[in-house]
């Protein structure tokens, strides 16, 4: 067995890539005992080479250009860390081509350009490892890719965004409105200035992406997934699904059904004595459904530099295993042979079957609920739980349902029907509801 | 790439047997797409051939000695589901002497003879997939062996066996005395006729045993655990320690300290509000706390053919991928080089560190919280929580307390002279708290 180290090529040297940097010296000694040979950061790249930095950069050649390691004939792996879908696409295709496996964090990038980066990486017989870009420490890809192999995936279900826990917990614990929270958010570096791409759902649905794909063995599809973002959850809402017994939370879903595959990121009423309703603050988890193991789940942190350094640290003892030997003994990327993955149809939402919750304000009690649940009854809609709130202080009376499933596009009828009723306020709020 | 099956020996038709066939026959398309090649039983071995099943066995040969499918030169892989660590070594060793893999999901073999099996594996350059032996269908081998590769392990804490958990679960729930959830754990099928190994913590022992190793990087050493069931819990002990917002749980714990290693199964109270306090019923799960990842946890059916054979199913498509490459591309069974596995110090029971719970019934209240209260101080002991209930109907009072973290020898201390007292009854409960 070689004793010579695995040289790697660190491109980035933010939060993340400092942690690769830190785990691996900290642990130098249990991961040589573990992989047989050292594992060691020799060059890193970084922007502005003089900023000080929390880890010691001693021995590493730093650059400013990252092409200039991702093309370096003395790096035996690189860890992609840039973040962005254009130049580090370039990097990751130019570290493949010269035979480099490639670790990289970069969900973005994955989701949209990844079909082209496995490829890629298949021709020179080459792993990508990429445990980082979902649920950060959790080893959720190794799990459905490898630990559930034996398994037809049926449906996975995620809090795999943070941001959104840490927001909506916020929002739970502490009556929170969604701006106060997302502020507290960020002064705790818990959001980006820029939150967009975190409470619209994009990060969220670049992760069910990969998720997706590896479970039903289908090619990246992330223009398929249908996001929404939980700036639309508002306290009342939250209080009324407790009342219910219900958690809000930030979900990437998946299913796969008869008619097709379910791919969609949004606010979601789970029951509260489910173990994923539990999962709080910043932590992140991912249930499965497999038709052999039935549910079992994962939770842990979802992003912070060590954490994600974790994932990375293992994707490099993966590849350290996996160098010289032949395609054959290893991992496919998409967890499926590649001739093997396959197109599903997406259903567009309004086909999606769901339970879901409808809360409306109603400027005046009288009458409502019988004009209510006629509607729904005209529509074939049961309701499984009701709540009324009489008129307090200056507030509207409140009603909430909450159906059983039903076709996406009935329950659009429904609440169109309630909406135009003569007593009901603008802000008829909907969420869907799992029950997993 | 081969597309020849790769042709499954399976030693015992029991329910795990007949789940591995069940589940390789249902999901044959998709493990196929996974693995590039069929996954196929072609021999399988059962005491009584005549015996129904709920399974087809079309196109399986059934022998009556497993020794002959072990020894079969047109089987490519032997699992050994037959159980017991006396012929079951007999059969694992002969396989692996023809340099056949083996997968098993037999904890005790493993716990008492892993070292022997390993070591013939290695020199064979056979892997031994072992994933099903702990926690069923939930990938926590491979979470911890590769999936958290990169991380120093400082501690795990698992629900790691299904009957434990039901019947701690029904007398939580239920109030039910051990007894008789004992009786309606064997009724539904949860617990052996014989449920010595489950209730005394034995099981849980095996599996501890293997978790340890494979988290810590020390050899396996079943006779270093310090084994305690849950027969002495009560319900008056959980209803205490609900009132104090604690749960009783049966867990292995595995820790790693600057003095050694600590390896201990035995109920223990833990705070209501952690994930691992709310994993209730048959389901098992494990916790585990790394130096990057931090805390993450696993859960799902630690029990049941499906479940079961989903992991064996797993560990069938890792020896898929596994055979014919060089020991070099390997996972080490043990997570760690076989010459990097190092003997730990294991620390007797009186050397380890833990908050106690300790639960006394008296005759009389008078001057009881005064003489307790000064034993322990006498002792350094803190108290971080208390609760004294006064005597109703014809029951006594009773005084229980939570104490801070603290050697074990000293809380033996304390206990015998709290014992001596001359009101405590005979009956003093004590268990061990543990925080995470």
């Amino acid at each position: 067995m070689s004793v010579a180290p695995l040289r790697v090529g660190l491109l980035g040297l933010g939060t993340v890539g400092q942690g690769v940097i830190r785990v691996l010296q900290r642990n130098a000694d249990e991961i040589t005992r573990r992989v047989g040979r050292p594992v060691v950061v020799t060059h890193a790249s970084a922007r502005d080479t003089s900023k000080a930095r929390e880890v010691s950069l001693e021995g590493i050649t730093i650059l400013t250009d990252p092409m200039d390691i991702a093309a370096k004939a003395d790096v035996d792996v690189v860890v992609e860390l840039i973040g962005g879908t254009t130049y580090a696409r370039d990097l990751v295709l130019a570290a493949i081509a010269r035979g480099k496996p490639v670790v990289t964090a970069n969900k973005a990038l994955l989701a949209l350009e990844g079909n082209a980066v496995f490829s890629a990486a298949r021709e020179k017989g080459v792993l990508v490892g990429f445990e980082a870009a979902v649920a950060g420490g959790i080893p959720v890809i190794k799990a459905i890719r490898e630990g559930l192999a034996g398994n037809r995936i049926e449906a996975l279900a995620g809090i795999i965004n943070g941001t959104c826990n840490y927001i909506l917990t916020q929002m739970t614990e502490k009556g929170q409105a969604f701006a106060d929270a997302l502020a507290d958010a960020q002064r705790l570096g818990y959001a980006e200035a820029d939150p967009t791409f975190d409470v619209e759902g994009v990060d969220a649905a670049h992760k069910l992406t990969i998720l997706a794909s590896i479970a039903f063995g289908m090619p990246l599809n992330f223009d398929a997934v249908a996001v929404e973002g939980i700036t639309k959850v508002t306290p009342q809402d939250i209080k009324i699904a407790q009342a219910l017994g219900y958690r809000i939370k930030h979900l990437g879903i998946a299913k796969r059904t008869d008619s097709g595959a379910e791919l969609r990121v949004h606010a979601t009423l789970i029951p509260e004595d489910k173990l994923i309703a539990k999962v709080d603050g910043v932590l992140n988890t991912v249930l499965l459904q497999g038709d052999a193991v039935g549910q079992m789940g994962l939770y842990g942190r979802g992003a912070g530099g060590d954490a994600t350094a974790s994932a990375v640290v293992a994707d490099l003892v993966d590849v350290a295993r996996s160098i010289g030997a032949e395609a054959r003994h290893l991992v496919p990327a998409l967890a499926f042979q590649p001739d093997a993955v396959r197109a599903l149809p997406v259903l567009p939402l309004d086909q999606v079957a769901s339970a879901h919750y409808l809360r409306i304000n109603v400027a005046d009690e009288t009458g409502v609920l019988k004009a209510i649940t006629a509607i729904l009854a005209e529509l074939d809609i049961s309701i499984e739980a009701i709540l009324q709130k009489e008129p307090r202080g200056g507030e509207d009376a409140t009603v909430a349902v909450i159906t059983s499933v039903i076709p996406e596009s009935r329950f659009n009828q429904a609440v169109a029907r309630v909406r135009s009723l003569p007593f009901v306020r603008e802000d008829v709020s909907r969420f869907r509801v799992e029950h997993f």
